[in-house]
């Protein structure tokens, strides 16, 4: 056998290589993931997905997974997007009486958090109209990027944008690598999460479901701009999750994920289980105060519901090696410790 | 030198090639598109658009371009889904006085356009409030596919799914080819569209944005469902179209691509054309009776549009070599003929 006679074979084995862009799922992947159930669900649930001789396999187009964003994806103590609005709201009331004598405006500068409880989303509204309205795409975009480019986590004394998960972040680039698209479905502002999404977490401003205003087109010059208006178009939350996700995406993603806090999150969580294949619905518990943050849902409905319906329960402090990348610590200084 | 001494070499062009995912646009790219200022409009604008070293640039995630559908991607005479309305609606009220008795109703089976005219969006709201209300997004779906399976166009005698044009088909792999991510930004319902958008035109469902009913979140059983209520979400044509596009993609998209006949894709062409770098817009006439339809817009708002700003107008009967895909004339037998 002359030598090159094998180099069609080696050609096909090695470009195959290439073309074959699903990478098999290993627990080396999730280097920030502990060795323990939640690991072993999601490793194991990706090799079903992929295997396409197996009973769970899921064609590569069908393969679709959305993650909340706000304590899912970033530490969500404090609310980022709250700073925002609030910094925002207190100098736009410093320099207009008419904006001090709103009743959302009275409330937040009076810290009336009953105002926000009785109210609910229309009270966001009225806050987000009070900041956004008649802002273009382009101006609000401006404002969140000049807004992160100098914030800093009040204890972790680092920029919000050195909050993101490391787990989460891993997590989604296996994700991807097994042949999920990946999206983020949140309560907050889409745009707001569009500006550092692909920075972030590798999503692309299009594939982020949140929030929003309603938006109009306005002539400026010969160009046409997208403005906000002053009126809620969707508070994305709770039923309205899933609900969103049918208008946007019109399939059933078969992954989920989300956190305890409020309940936000029950209702994507429990449509991906009602998937016709395999599925996994992953809910965050906020269990770790040294490393990162606990807190407890008032009424502990999220992991009731996981119990319930066998969502794999993830714990900060038992199941995630690091909670921030290396530089958060880094930075910080007094920034929380490793759980090794 | 050995034989196998060039392998190394050869692998990495072969598998380079494997991995340089952006093709180089030709003419070649567009077999069904004669040589004429569209084409060339085309491949110029690709080649300009992913030529790293030039002025006009887009980076790859940045690559979006917008296509409307019904006298876009394929035939809107008869407008289709207008024919799955009526004929559902037909059943309904054959079988319920109560449906028949409906103002949208009584309109539709009296052909009193007049009505139509007058109440716009709000009645086409009515009449799939009577079809749709209720449906779960697996029923409506159902619905869809089993119409489609059946249907056949009233002139060249095929099934709607054979009506898609050609060059379009071309010009959608072509884009995605050049890195572009290829989107519907459909005035008829998003759900729809998305039954067939993989199928005909390579489209994911989770990039078709159109019209909608609002949805709601119900429990059956121990699975949820998202149902359609009888109330108008989203409208999703003229000015309403770059709305949707900015509340749904986060950016505004460099390509966008629509039809003259009601004015309904100006205000999606204009936005595009309002981004910072190059960009590209066409805009179908529909001119050639012979093959397909000749129809004109009654105030000529369109074709006086892309004059105005710049759009390239493609004429059926100049630009394209064929309309539809070989299989459409074999099929219908008294199908239109090639324009060579």
């Amino acid at each position: 056998m002359r030598p090159h006679s094998r180099l069609p074979l080696l050609l096909v084995l090695l470009c195959g290589a290439a073309f074959a862009q699903v990478e098999r799922p290993t627990p080396d992947s999730l280097p920030s993931w502990k060795d323990g159930a939640p690991k072993r669900a999601i490793v194991d649930f990706l090799r079903r997905a992929t295997d396409e001789a197996g009973p769970d396999f899921i064609p590569r187009g069908a393969r679709l997974a959305v993650f909340d964003h706000d304590g899912t994806l970033w530490s969500e103590k404090p609310a980022v997007e709250g700073i925002f609005v609030l910094e925002r709201v207190k100098a736009k009331a410093a320099k207009d009486p008419a904006v001090r004598s709103q009743p959302a405006v009275q409330a937040l500068l009076k810290q009336d958090l009953a105002y926000f409880e009785q109210r609910g989303p229309e009270a966001v509204g009225e806050l987000l109209a009070v900041t956004d309205a008649g802002l273009s795409d382009e101006q609000y975009q401006a404002q969140v990027r000049q807004f992160l480019r100098t914030a800093r986590h009040p204890t972790l004394n680092v920029s919000y944008l050195a909050t993101a998960y490391a787990p989460m972040q891993e997590l989604l680039e296996l994700m991807r690598n097994s042949g999920f698209q990946t999206w983020i479905v949140t309560g907050g502002s889409a745009d707001f999460v569009r500006t550092f999404s692909q920075q972030l977490y590798g999503i692309p401003p299009e594939q982020v479901i949140g929030s929003s205003l309603r938006k109009e087109l306005v002539q400026q010059g010969n160009r046409s701009v997208v403005v906000r208006t002053g009126e809620l178009l969707t508070l994305d939350d709770k039923a309205q999750k899933p609900v969103n996700i049918s208008v946007r995406m019109g399939r059933r993603p078969a992954v989920a994920v989300g956190n305890e806090r409020s309940g936000g999150d029950v209702a994507m969580l429990t449509y991906a289980k009602g998937s016709k294949g395999a599925s996994l619905q992953l809910l965050i518990d906020h269990d770790d105060a040294k490393r990162e943050f606990s807190y407890d849902e008032p009424d502990g409905a999220s992991l009731a519901a996981a119990r319930a319906q066998g969502f794999t329960v993830v714990s900060i402090q038992r199941d995630w090696r690091m909670v921030y990348a290396a530089g958060t610590r880094a930075v910080g200084g007094s920034g929380p410790a490793d759980n090794p």
